[in-house]
């Protein structure tokens, strides 16, 4: 199988620089052929009334960890943008950390293609579920 | 057709209610049978690299004004919640304001399903479309 | 608004010759700048218990209406192929003919995103929506 | 971990008895806890030009392969039915036989969600993967 091309922290680095108004909001934990884990510290403005986590948050943190998980098979391609996320919202949240499982299922020429799961740490069963695909710069072909 | 029962002005005032910590993010232009329109003031929050508006940003905005279309329709229901979403991200959007109309195209007893389009500002097409279902509380049938 | 390339009437002489096995199966109505308008006779092969038309069903004419769509677009590309589709199945259809509405929202260099909308001939409401991206043979560029 | 309340022989017996028109064309493999796997021979009828599988083939066994997962779960109950269905297509499929193994995520009161991956026989990599919310009759809570 196919090896990553970037270490967790050489992604981790990478997203700072690219995105860094989101600094210091997701911590790579891993990353391995085809997947990644993202895990991200939650506080009070990403929480709804009655202590769950908002949708644009896990949405959020499912997009990044696929992009994550592209990147270390890729490399440093900040162009990579998601062309489409189906999300399934499949629990409510726990005010807790979230944790992201990334896969990836096709790594194509133009196009990646996997799925995320959401987890709320703590709880067993996933809180939300993503099929993704992301567009990967054609160049690296 | 079926006409909604709260006036945008119900619909936002019933927001800011429930989701005080997005009070004045949006704004609800219109409510119609069966649809809503929402802008939102864009500022560097919501920017990425490049002058454009985030995923999470626009998968927020879609999210919500189609809420509010089901909301219009159905009352002060907070139990409503996201079950599935299919966002496609068609154009970079610009580095203006967000407008998002939803149309809602099945109205159930548990679920509404519809879409919605994004769009920036000054552009004539799209930024994104959103598929969405919701599962509106079984206590209204 | 850039033009179709093709007649109804050619994408549908395409169809047949690169699709033989379902010749006569649809009738494209109506092509236009993008747009298209699909409709297939239902008979006892579609039908479900109940009287209702089946899923897959539902799914490949709203597949197929898309591709047409494209294709009367960009031209004689049998290459074009879909990459994600995701369906909503609505109401239950009637067991009449079906009808597939199909609109373009990006016809970009190598994906060309949309949406469907599929009727029961008689139903004022739609069955079924489908959001569909397709991958677009780059050569074209 | 809940139980199948039906084997994989009694799944198949209700299906032939609401199906009769696909008696015979799948078969179920195994029914698990919150998991099914199915297969499909493939002849002349499922295949494209180029020797590859369609794609209302592949969409129709990944959603019959969840239903037989949560029938297996939940019982005889007929009126489940797909709500929404998000396909993504990763690779040309083998002119093979076609395996679906389906996993449900959430198994709740009135809907069903889980995904699938579609396999041809003799391929390691999957050819589609599908994410999948059935709604379950809600007499059984």
């Amino acid at each position: 199988m196919r090896q990553p091309v970037l270490s967790a922290e050489e992604v981790a680095a990478f997203l700072d620089e690219v995105f860094p108004q989101q600094a210091g909001v997701y911590r790579v934990v891993s990353v391995a052929p085809m997947s990644a884990v993202l895990t991200q510290a939650i506080d009070d403005r990403h929480l709804r009334p009655g202590g769950t986590v908002s949708g644009p948050t896990m949405f959020a943190i499912a997009d990044c960890a696929f992009y994550v998980a592209v990147l270390a098979m890729i490399g440093r391609e900040a162009l990579t943008v998601t062309t489409t996320l189906t999300i399934n919202f499949l629990r409510k949240p726990a005010a807790t950390d979230l944790r992201a499982e990334a896969r990836i299922l096709k790594l194509g020429r133009t196009l990646a293609t996997g799925d995320v799961l959401v987890y709320s740490e703590g709880m067993a069963d996933p809180a939300a579920h993503a099929a993704v695909t992301y567009a990967v710069p054609s160049a690296r072909a």
